[in-house]
């Protein structure tokens, strides 16, 4: 079960402690007394900061270190040092090269090693998804009845397999419908109906109830949509076990039961979740991968485009969505190999055809008609529509989400919020016919055109489309928004893209029909506009289309996504005639939502629970129009009026000093005071207390475990010793102790700002080079540091205003 | 004709000053003599640098500068700085919010900028492109005849409006073949073919005469493809008039000219181009873009994305081709609005229709069939092809294209070298059917389904698709790779995206007819696989998907695009199935030719053409598996060993000493004779000479410009005036002259680097962050500075070890 069982409630923020005390993988320890030969036994770790300070000549031929980086929990790993790790590693293995045939190979592998472990994450993405399908399609099912001879089969396999004949309701009689199984058939009965129901309701709280108790019990990490954490891990944070195997197998089948159970949850999210989990178990085969965090991040972005790929039934929208939404680092070498292992996801999916209608695409919509310039302006509506009803959800559902963490009775008892929301749904949605069906299929029928309709459509009948249809589709898209806020969130697996979708694509054909209406008044007018040409016996206008449009408008609503969404819309028609209308309603939706949340581009509904739940997450996307620089953000603050906007807290900045390390001069003694003294990671080196020059950087778990070891294996080093980060160290130190020898832990490059350095530049080099700290200098000396907790606060100060 | 003239022989490298002597944009005296206030009377470009070094209280309020940077020709500009102007420019404008309805209107207009400007663009892209379509088409028919009433027509539109009947050549009555305006009318004797092909090349000779004559006298800039400029351009390149007006009037026509002409040339380079003058100039209606080349490359971005879009039919394509190969800082919100501006331009151009076809795509194809498995090999044997053919083709392309530029008879003589080459194209392409016709429906026939022939067509026919086309096909293959190499590079408008997809094409269809006999043959021997099951009548495989894959690979192999050209043709069929086969091919193309070139990922022919040339371009794609720190490639250089790799020319390396301004005591004589004895284009400013502990950075025009300003305008100001760059300025000094004040043009934020760290992380920060320079500092002191000059050599010594 890995860490992820150690605490239940996930990412209360509390639990995250944003700046990692302890960061470093290596450590590298050099210790002579009286001048004798370096004897560096102590190596727990590898020599593999060495990269930072060691040219190339000087390398460590003998000892290959074990290249993997440890990070504790809820750290952020430093992309640029994992990277310079690789880069290490990988010089060692084009050393080799020449050695023939293990050499060669080893270097082949290695090259190839990223593509063979994509193409796995493809494979087994695309069965994955092919198996919840089927599951879920077929638990689904088992809510109205059961297939008499094979239990196994869903509802549509029994009939077809059976060569019955179909009833009305799409159901035969080899389909045993629930009242049947106790002997009860007059299926016009009220009785029945409410057999039925009973039955209905019965199944789905089962269903759920299981779903949210193997999560509780097994891996709590596996529920809600998981897009949120993923982009945080993408951008580089540390969440053990999130994306671990007992989190792929429960979410797996817990999203199976809590799709089938018919709440209004999608499964889209969570399939990005466990492609990002095929991605994670897969990059530990690849030691090039697995041991190193940053590039492991190289793996997970291709997973989760692998992951819309086999959502959506498309690649090119997968692969933009990763860039978008999901990935932090993503240069182009990542981007085709996401597109290959979206690929490859994408195929398989097709072979295991779990729709049975050959189709990977979600939903399949082939309109014939053209749209009209004049429909512009209800496609602009609907944009508008989609970016307040999009606020309105995130506002809402925030409220909620932190209700419940707040609140010890929700908090506390996951499993009767569960059972409640199922009930609740279960119960009201079975009323309608929109709701009662599963979403994905009320989906497909409001996208579909009316021409294509085999059966009888209340949507599509002339008459009953604006009595009947028209007051159950907005009773229906009331529901699902209240219903939605509360259930995003439960201790299920739950998406949210399919119930955006479905509110959009109700919100959308009610549209349609109104303006097909329109229309034909219109046209029944005389002197009517060459516009407004319906042909008899057709619809005037796209009724589906404009489902489409809505759906595009609130899930941009919701996520504010803009270039995948469009793409992932396009993929579903294939037709570059559609895109205009979808992006002219995601425009729309984005500028609207971005204006309501008044904070930008940062409040989609990702970017609200990942502030929700306190990520350290630095938003690669927005621009910031600030004008304070380094000096004022840094710690210890030098202005007071600045220091009183940030959090009080911690005194030690009232102290005004900062912690520094002589790089000679210090005792060991002065420096295990020091780090009792402090709860600071990392200290700058300076030449003395007085000049305050910079020498290095050294992060406290490098140097607690240095002078733990010179403690136990070096008996000649003692309190008085004085530890030396300098080159000069002398052989012996007349009258004193032996020296201790520390420059290789310490850190040589570390990056720099001057203290009148704007802070828009140094959230650029944080985003952009993947820091977790930076020293502020003036005129040479260092006044203090920038770390990314200190980043992260300043820009909510900054909204905040 | 703007600057654009100044040379006409475009960018050899002599003429490319890597370095520039002059960057900055702003200047901001602040001299004072005895105490006085202020007195900044002299401000010819405005307080932009206050940005670095002031903070939110002391803004200007009184005088707005006027926001644009000047940047010298053939000089890098610096992103931060632009980027922080901008940033600066955009607080002025929200402040003025609150007056209420101008301030409030100039905030709405300025953030709805963006978008209208890509909205125009998109809007002039799909027009120009439809007008150069309907030209080039016009002029292309032109070599063989006229209409004979509407001159204007070209012959299928001639054909068609006379309601003709067709001749089996295509042609009609109607359409005047040239040998009738003589008064020849028997078209099956040889006399006629005879004339025919003297006029077709006649024609084809005057055309590309014409369209060289244009660029040589009006708008050198106008010839070639074009990308490898844009790409550095849009990498923080400056080149003047390259964008500019008449470069786009005269590209427009002389476009049409030579692509009717019949030389090996595409028109998708140039439109690129096109697209990207349109940009530019568009962008200087919006001040917040026109006149900051960092903000501009934002808009060129997205015009290159319509330029592709509008080349192809292909706006996802597009967006992603500008994403991949031509952008440089492409943030998400520039990639939403490329999107717009690259769908704008799709639907504009399906407007004009101007192939009548209302297909926007450049080729249209729609096959029916499915593709085996067994047929990846073929596919991946294609790739394989492509990749040699097109290393085979950069090689010798860029072998040529270094003797033209160094032959004196070539080099001078543009006009005849492209007589030559359009004598030689049309005089042997007149006898092959495959290349008499236009590339493009050459290119259309060999992606075609045979069922979807109408006409006789010998590739389609069992028995002369083996004898006669294969023949044919061969020829034409041979004959497009020798005269292609030619033709890239000489001075009219030329692109390589068609003549490489037309080579590929040529090679895909003969594998697949190929393949298609030995399926055949196969298939008639007993006990066939069922792999081989060909229905009898029909092909046995597509050899239209063949042509098409080949045209990927060999496109690929030439540019090395993935995902954009994967996209591209992905739009051309609108099916996920034949991504496929594309993407195989793609991937062993890219594989080999990236093995061939031996250098990694760099040397694609756009990169190629750009080292040929000399520009400085840091490519933003590559790893660089390097160990050098960034005290071993800073000038002055420390080791003598590094010393000796670099170029020797500069011997101020040797002296082996930095020029330094010191914060106080240098007399404006002082300052003036560094300025004298050095052309370094700017100075680290320190505490005092013996310190070397670093106060910030200079640059050579702010400094020269200060000194000559204070001479003039400040009477009191002599050689003995001591220049202070610090703060505590003394009022006066006793018995001296009045001291000279120059805090304000210091820049107190320069990006600094310590001597250890690694070259690889130097590069990043260059790459990512869009520097200049940084400073090398070593415990507080500045040892050296490496602009990107040095940077580009390190990475070219590198790579030629």
């Amino acid at each position: 079960m890995e860490r992820a069982g150690r605490s239940s409630t996930l990412g209360s923020s509390d639990e995250v402690e944003l700046e990692p005390s302890g960061n470093s993988a290596t450590i590298h320890l050099d210790m002579t007394a009286g001048g004798g030969s370096s004897s560096s036994d102590f190596n727990p770790f590898g020599a593999i900061d060495d990269v930072r300070f060691k040219t190339d000549d000087d390398l460590p031929d003998v000892m290959v270190p074990p290249f993997f980086s440890k990070y504790g929990d809820f750290h952020t790993i430093d992309w640029q040092r994992d990277l310079a790790r690789d880069r290490l590693r990988h010089k060692m293995i084009s050393k080799k090269k020449v050695d023939f045939p293990l050499g060669l190979l080893q270097s082949g592998w290695d090259a190839g090693a990223g593509w063979i472990c994509v193409l796995f994450v493809g494979l087994a993405a695309g069965a994955t998804a092919g198996i919840i399908d089927i599951g879920a399609r077929w638990m689904s099912d088992l809510k109205t009845g059961v297939c008499a001879d094979r239990f196994w089969l869903d509802r549509e396999h029994c009939c077809w397999s059976s060569n019955d004949t179909f009833y009305k309701d799409d159901s035969c009689s080899a389909w045993t419908k629930w009242p049947w199984m106790i002997n009860y058939y007059n299926s016009s009965s009220l009785l029945f109906s409410f057999i039925e129901w009973i039955f209905y309701i019965v199944w789905a709280v089962a269903m759920s109830t299981l779903a949210v108790l193997f999560v509780k019990i097994f891996a709590p990490y596996a529920c809600g949509s998981g897009i949120p954490e993923i982009k945080c891990i993408l951008s580089g944070f540390v969440i053990r076990g999130y994306l671990g195997k007992w989190t792929f197998i429960i979410k797996s089948v817990g999203l199976i039961l809590s799709s089938a159970s018919g709440l209004s949850l999608g499964k889209e999210g969570p399939m990005v979740h466990l492609a990002c989990c095929i991605g994670n178990i897969f990059s530990y085969l690849f030691p090039k991968y697995g041991l190193n965090e940053a590039k492991k991040r190289e793996i997970l972005s291709a997973s989760a485009a692998a992951g819309v790929s086999v959502a959506f039934g498309a690649p090119i929208g997968g692969v933009l969505f990763s860039l978008e939404e999901a990935s932090y680092y993503f240069p182009l070498k990542t981007m085709w190999r996401s597109f290959f292992c979206a690929l490859v996801a994408g195929i398989i999916l097709r072979f295991v055809n779990p729709f049975g209608s050959n189709q990977t695409s979600l939903f399949h919509v082939d309109y014939m008609m053209k749209w009209t310039f004049i429909e512009l302006v209800p496609f602009a509506l609907l944009g508008l529509f989609g970016g307040i009803l999009g606020s309105l959800f995130i506002f809402a559902n925030i409220r909620w989400s932190r209700f419940r963490k707040n609140s010890k009775m929700l908090g506390g008892n996951p499993i009767y919020e569960v059972i409640v929301i199922t009930l609740i749904t279960a119960a009201i949605s079975y009323f309608n016919p929109f709701t009662r069906k599963s979403a994905l299929s009320m989906i497909q029928q409001l996208f579909d055109r009316c021409e294509d309709q085999v059966e009888e459509d209340s949507l599509c009948d002339q008459n009953k489309a604006l009595s009947i249809a028209f007051g159950q589709l907005l009773w229906a898209l009331i529901f699902k928004f209240i219903i939605t806020i509360f259930t995003f969130g439960i201790k299920v697996p739950c998406g949210l893209f399919v119930p955006s979708i479905g509110m959009g694509a109700i919100a959308g054909r009610i549209l349609g029909i109104t303006v097909d209406q329109i229309f034909r008044a219109v046209q029944a007018t005389p002197g009517h506009s060459e516009y407004f040409t319906c042909q008899i016996g057709k619809d005037c206008v796209m009724p589906g289309l404009y489902a489409m449009v809505g759906a595009a408008a609130v899930l941009g609503g919701v996520t504010r996504m803009t270039v995948s969404l469009v793409v992932i819309m396009f993929e579903l028609t294939g037709s570059l005639e559609f895109i205009v209308p979808t992006m002219v309603a995601t425009m729309f939706s984005k500028w609207i939502g971005d204006g309501i949340s008044k904070m930008g581009v940062f409040q989609g509904i990702y970017e609200a629970h990942i502030e929700l739940n306190g990520y350290p997450f630095l938003d690669s996307k927005g621009e910031y129009p600030y004008s304070t620089v380094a000096s004022q953000v840094m710690r210890p603050s030098i202005h007071r009026q600045v220091a009183d906007e940030m959090s009080m807290s911690d005194l030690r900045e009232l102290k005004n000093e900062l912690s520094v390390i002589t790089e000679s001069g210090m005792t060991l003694g002065d420096l295990e005071s020091l780090l009792r003294q402090t709860d600071f990671n990392g200290f700058p080196v300076v030449v003395s207390q007085n000049s305050m020059h910079l020498v290095g950087f050294i992060t406290r778990r490098d140097i607690l475990l240095a002078l733990h070891t010179a403690r136990k294996t070096q008996p000649y080093v003692v309190t008085n010793s004085i530890a030396y980060f300098s080159d000069g160290v002398p052989d012996s130190v007349p009258g004193g102790p032996a020296p201790l020898r520390l420059r290789k832990i310490l850190d040589m490059a570390p990056m720099t700002v001057t203290d009148q350095t704007p802070m828009e530049t140094v959230i650029d080099m944080f985003r952009k080079l993947g820091l977790r700290h930076v020293l502020v200098t003036k005129n040479g000396k260092v006044l203090g540091i920038i770390t990314k907790k200190d980043i992260l606060q300043f820009m909510r100060n900054k909204d905040s205003q």
